[in-house]
């Protein structure tokens, strides 16, 4: 098996310098990186007294929260398309 | 404008409480939060040296980078599901 390319960049989140290594683009990397930076801005701003550890976690809830909804939006699409070719 | 039922629960991610309040059902709520703890312990278990605040941080990045891949395939589905119709 051929090795992937693995990418070896560091990011700024929430001010706080990252080493990621992966096997995507620093691009996706980079837009990973501030889409968490955006949203522990937005639940600080609502939420001015939290800690950052609190802060983090309740980021990490967030994204698995729109993450469930957005699976359940697509097995229902994945359905509908099953029960169209069947017609 | 009726407004929605609030649920207000109490979680416990990786050895902390955290109240969480919002317009899901107690069973989403405490499914997200297991996701969240499952995925703290997975990536400390890979990194023993991380501190929990970074920890908490790098959860938040793999799961915006799970939710892009998704909406990616979600995309691709949707236009394939289009392309299917206009034949």
């Amino acid at each position: 098996m051929a090795e992937q390319q693995k990418t070896r960049i560091t990011v700024d989140i929430y001010g706080q310098q990252y080493a990621i290594v992966g096997t995507e683009s620093s691009s996706h990397i980079r837009l990973v990186a501030s889409i968490v930076d955006d949203k522990m801005r937005e639940i600080s701003a609502k939420n001015p007294t939290l800690d950052i550890n609190k802060l983090a976690v309740l980021t990490a809830v967030n994204v698995v929260h729109e993450y469930i909804k957005l699976k359940e939006d697509y097995d229902r699409l994945l359905q509908q398309m099953k029960k169209e070719k069947d017609e």
